[in-house]
C-alpha cells in the first residue's frame, strides 16, 4: 500500500460533481490505503460554508462507501474548507496559507494537486492567481486536473492553452476525459497488445470494419444551457469518441510510456481523413436532433426547457470514418452517439475477416451497460453439424465485481497522483480532434442543412445511419 | 426432413452396445424424421428372441427418448428379429430372404447398411458370406459399419482389411471411432478453419505447444480380458488420441469433402515423428499401471479380476509428439491418457505465443464434462489496471442443448446414411498410427521396462508426466 503525500485543493467543492464523484473517489483512495495520513483536501467556494459543513457533506456524499464509521469520520477531518472567491488576489493569499498549514500539519512536503470543478471560463483566472501568488510549491509536485469542455473549438482551446501555460507546464496539466478512465476502455490497449490472437490480425489486412456506438436513453435533461451551444459533436464526438477511435487504432507503442502513448494517440488523430466537401460530407455522415415520440408522450429537443425552438444543434451524429494512413487504408470506421435512444448502449465491435477463411468474427468490446467482452466465433450448429452458427465467447463483470471496481474518476485521480499521464488528454490530442471537428462544421456550411427533428426519441436515430452502413455491405451490430 | 430409404442389418442385436447406444440413436433419427415409412431393421442374433422380445428390448433402450408413445410403438413395428449363425452358409439365405421382403415392405430400394456390432474376428466371416450369399443389393448402396478395434497391430490391420475388401470396397467402409462423432471433436474444423482470429495464427509461427488430455476415472471395469491384450496405447491412443492430433494439425482441405480430409490427415499421422531408439523413447513418454489408492480401498490394476498378477499391460500413457512437417517445425504437442485417474477430462490446449507479444492465449477445447470452449485472454486486472490477469472467454452448451444434442453414434450413423465418409477413420489413417504405435512397442524391448504399478488411483499419474513438460518449461493445463 502506497500512502501518497497529497494536498488537493478542489475549487469547486460545493458543486453536484463533488458530491457525486469526487468525495467517492478520493474515499475509496483512502478506504484503501492508497492516501491516509500524509493527505488534506482544501475545499473551496463562495458559499458560507465551514469545515463542519463541507465535512458533513462529504459524509454524506460517501455514505454507500462506508465500511467503518470510525475510518470515514477520520477520513473526513482532512477536509477543510476555504470561502474563497476565484477573482479576488487575496483570496489566494488565504488559500497559500491555509495550504501550506496543513501541508506542516500533514508532512506532506509539497505534493499538491489543483482540482478545478467550474465552468471553464474560470480556470486561466485560477491558474494565474496560483502562480501570481504563489500558491504554487518547490518542494513537491503541483498538477492540475481540468474537466472538459477543452475549448469550444481549435482557437479557443488553443487560447485556453496558451492562457493555463503561463502557470503550469503541459506535463503538470491533467485533462480529464472519464472515458479514459472506464475500466473496458483502459483494456483496449492491453486487448491489442498482449494477446497474440489479437495483436497478430490487428490490422487492415484482417480488419473488415470497426464500429463504435456511443447511445445514450437520456435527453439533454438540465444541461440546455450549454449543450445547445455544444451539440453531440462538441459533447461526445471531438473527446469520447476520438479518444475510443485512437485506442483502437494508435500504432503500438515501443515502451508504453505516457510520452510514446500520447505521441502515437497524436499521430493517429492528426490523420483521421477530413470530409473534402460536401457531397463527400453528406455521403459520409448523418446528423440529428431527437423528436418526440411515436405518441407524443415525450419532450422533442426544441422543446426542451432553455432550447430554442429552431434550434439547430445536433443530439445525433453517425459517421464514416477513415484514416489516412497506409497500415489502416480499407478500414471503414463507423461511429455513432445519439441522445434518447432505444437503449443506452456503449460498445465496440471490432469485425475480422480476412482472404484465409470466407467467415468472419466479431470482437465486442462492451463498456455499458455490461461490462466486458464477446468474441462471436463459428461452430457447426447443434443439430448435425452441417451448418455453420456464430456463438459468442464471453467474459463479463458480475454484479460483485462492478461493485468493488474502481470508479473512473477514482482510477484517474489515483493516476494523477502517481503521474501517469498516458490516460489524460494530451493537448495535442485535443487540438488534433478539434481540428477534424472544426473542419466538419466548416464543410457543413456549404450543404443544405438538415430537416430537423429527424428521429423519434426512444428509437435506432434516424434512418439515414442505417443506409450509410448499407452502401457498404455492412450494418450496424451493437442494438 | 430427410426421410431416407433404408435397411439396418444389425449383426449383434441382443448386444449391450445395441441396447444402449445403437437402438436410441436410431430411434432419434427417427423420431426427427430422418428416416420413417421407408425405413427397417433387422437384427440378428443366436438367442431364442422373436420379433417381439427385440421389439420389446429395443423400446425398453428408448425409454428416455420417447416423445409420444403412439411414435415409438410404430418405430419398432419397422424391428425384425432373425435367428442368424454368422458361421452358417444358409442363415444367409434366410437373411437375404427377410430383406427382400422387407425392402418390398417398405420400398427401400435396395439401400443397406451393415452393422456390425460383434467381435472383429468374425467381421470377415461375416463380410465374406454376405458377399458370397448374394446378400448385397446391386440396386442401392451397401455399407458396412464396424467398431473399433480395427486390429491389433498393423499386421493383423492390414489382414482384416484385405478380408473385408474381398467384399466390401474401401469407400464402403465406415469404421467408428465413436470419438469423431462427438459435436466438440467435430467442431475442430470449423474452429481452425471457419474463424479468422484462428486460421491465421494455427501454425507454428503462432502456436507454442498443443496438449491433449483423454483422462477417465474408471478403471478397467468389465474389460479385463479385451484390455489387458490392449491397453491404453492400443485402446486410447492408436484411435481417439491420434485422431485427435490430426484434426488438430492436419492441412487445410481445398474443397472439405472426404476424400480430401481423409488425404490430409493420412498425410499427418504418417508424419507424426517415430522415437528413433530407446533414449528418444524414454526422453519423451511416460507409461503407467494404476495401484490402489493411498488407502488401500480400492482395486489395483494387478488385482482387477481377470488381470494377471505381473502384467505389464499399461493403463496410462503420456508422451511429446512431434510432427516431422516443416509447418509443424518446433511445436511440441504432449498428450497423456490414463485410467483411474483425479477426473474424467477429455480436453484440448492450444497456447498460442508469439514474437508479437510477451503474453499467450490458450484456447481450450473442452469435450467431457462440459462441451465447450474457452479462450483465455489477458487484460488488466480491475483494482487499478496496473497488472496483468488472464481470464476466460467462455462458451459451454448448457443443459438444456446437451439434453437435445444429437449423441455420437447418432451423428455417425446418419451420416453413414448420407455417405458422408469423413467423419469415419479411413483404412490408410488407421494404418498410419499403427505403424507408430507398433513402433513405439518395437523401441520399447530394448529399454528397462518401467516398474508398475506406477501410480496411485484417482491421482494426475506418474510424476514422470510432469517432469516431461517441466524440461521444456510447460506444465499441464488441464486438472
Amino acid at each position: 500500500m502506497e500512502n501518497n503525500r497529497l494536498l488537493i485543493t478542489l475549487f469547486g467543492s460545493t458543486g453536484d460533481l463533488a458530491s457525486r464523484k469526487l468525495y467517492p473517489a478520493i474515499y475509496r483512495l483512502y478506504k484503501y490505503g492508497h492516501i491516509s495520513k500524509h493527505f488534506a483536501l482544501v475545499g473551496t467556494g463562495r458559499s458560507q460554508w465551514n469545515d463542519e459543513k463541507l465535512r458533513a457533506v462529504v459524509l454524506d456524499s460517501i455514505e454507500n462507501e462506508i465500511d467503518e464509521k470510525e475510518h470515514a469520520e477520520e477520513f473526513v477531518s482532512h477536509f477543510y474548507y476555504l470561502i474563497h472567491d476565484v477573482n479576488k488576489k487575496n483570496d489566494y493569499s488565504k488559500l497559500k496559507h491555509l495550504a501550506d498549514e496543513l501541508d506542516q500539519k500533514y508532512t506532506i512536503e509539497g505534493n499538491r494537486i489543483y482540482y478545478i470543478s467550474l465552468a471553464p471560463r474560470l480556470f486561466p483566472i485560477i491558474t494565474g492567481n496560483l502562480k501570481d501568488q504563489n500558491v504554487l510549491t518547490t518542494n513537491g509536485f503541483n498538477r492540475l486536473i481540468i474537466e472538459k469542455p477543452f475549448g469550444h473549438d481549435q482557437a479557443s482551446a488553443r487560447e485556453l492553452q496558451d492562457q493555463l501555460e503561463e502557470s503550469f507546464e503541459e506535463d503538470q496539466i491533467y485533462r480529464i476525459d472519464h472515458y479514459l478512465g472506464k475500466y473496458i476502455v483502459q483494456n483496449i490497449q492491453a486487448l491489442r497488445f498482449n494477446n497474440p490472437v489479437f495483436a497478430n490480425i490487428w490490422n487492415n489486412q484482417h480488419i473488415e470494419q470497426i464500429q463504435i456506438t456511443l447511445n445514450e436513453e437520456v435527453g439533454v435533461e438540465d444541461r440546455a444551457e450549454y449543450y445547445d451551444t455544444s451539440g453531440v459533436l462538441r459533447d461526445m464526438i471531438q473527446n469520447h469518441m476520438l479518444q475510443l477511435v485512437s485506442l483502437l487504432t494508435m500504432n503500438k507503442p515501443e515502451n508504453f510510456n505516457s510520452k510514446e502513448i500520447h505521441q502515437n494517440k497524436i499521430d493517429l488523430l492528426s490523420h483521421i481523413h477530413q470530409y473534402q466537401d460536401g457531397q463527400e460530407l453528406k455521403d459520409n455522415t448523418v446528423f440529428g436532433q431527437y423528436g418526440s415520440d411515436d405518441n407524443q408522450t415525450v419532450t422533442a429537443y426544441r422543446d426542451e426547457k432553455g432550447i430554442a425552438e429552431d434550434s439547430m444543434t445536433p443530439t445525433y451524429f453517425a459517421a464514416k470514418l477513415t484514416i489516412d494512413l497506409e497500415q489502416w487504408q480499407g478500414v471503414p470506421i463507423y461511429i455513432r452517439s445519439g441522445k434518447r435512444m432505444a437503449n443506452k448502449a456503449t460498445n465496440i465491435y471490432v469485425t475480422f475477416k480476412d482472404d484465409t477463411c470466407d467467415w468472419m468474427n466479431h470482437l465486442l468490446i462492451e463498456i455499458a451497460p455490461r461490462q466486458g467482452y464477446q468474441l462471436y466465433i463459428n461452430h457447426k450448429n447443434k443439430a448435425y453439424a452441417s451448418h455453420l452458427e456464430s456463438v459468442p465467447l464471453s467474459y463479463y463483470l458480475n454484479e460483485e465485481e462492478e461493485r468493488k471496481l474502481p470508479g473512473d474518476y477514482e482510477r484517474l485521480i489515483f493516476e494523477c497522483i502517481l503521474g501517469k499521464r498516458e490516460n489524460f488528454a494530451h493537448y495535442d490530442e485535443v487540438e488534433a480532434s478539434w481540428n477534424f471537428i472544426d473542419h466538419i462544421f466548416e464543410v457543413a456550411e456549404n450543404i443544405q442543412p438538415p430537416t430537423f427533428p429527424n428521429y423519434v426519441s426512444y428509437s435506432q436515430g434516424p434512418k439515414e445511419a442505417d443506409d450509410l452502413l448499407k452502401k457498404d455491405g455492412h450494418h450496424w451490430l451493437s442494438d
